[in-house]
């Protein structure tokens, strides 16, 4: 947990198996970046998100909803929490989203 | 749906039942609000918001439910979705949530 702001950016780019992380990039790129995990090899992927990307994470979730998948893309579960972010000093808590979607034949 | 703008800061004033609008207002208004619907009448809260102001709903329930409620208050529902604001030449997409809330014994 020392280099968070760091960490954020990077997960994005390499994002574990399932995962996109919802950060900084135009809207488009998170939607892609959905799509391409639901046309490789999983059914299900989870959109996750901290502070002000749960916004556009949302929005990304209902773009390929609706313009990409047209109802064969189901929203399963959302969770929200809090994660501590800083060193001991500037400690301060980040709101947190995950949007779990599963793909329908 | 003619009046949308001036509709969405009125619903924080005067929110029908058990609904809170999160709109412009710093987050803690809305958690007051959230904590003032709880302790009057209500087991139950539904908190809405639309576009970047979803962000901060997340945060209200979630400053709500560590800080005042500690555990006392459940999430029992999360949904999103999208709604058409603005008139023909101008209509957009923009992404909404709702999460429903339940204070426990």
């Amino acid at each position: 947990m020392s280099e968070n702001s760091a960490a954020q950016s990077q997960q994005a780019n390499r994002a574990p198996s399932n995962n996109v992380f919802v950060g900084l990039k135009p809207v488009m790129s998170y939607v892609t970046a959905i799509i391409m995990h639901l046309n490789s090899n999983n059914r299900e992927v989870i959109v996750k998100a901290r502070g002000n990307a749960i916004s556009k994470a949302v929005d990304a979730v209902e773009v390929a909803r609706r313009r990409f998948f047209e109802g064969k893309l189901v929203v399963k579960e959302i969770s929200i929490g809090t994660e501590v972010l800083g060193q001991e000093n500037e400690r301060r808590n980040v709101s947190t989203m995950e949007i779990k979607l599963e793909k329908k034949d």
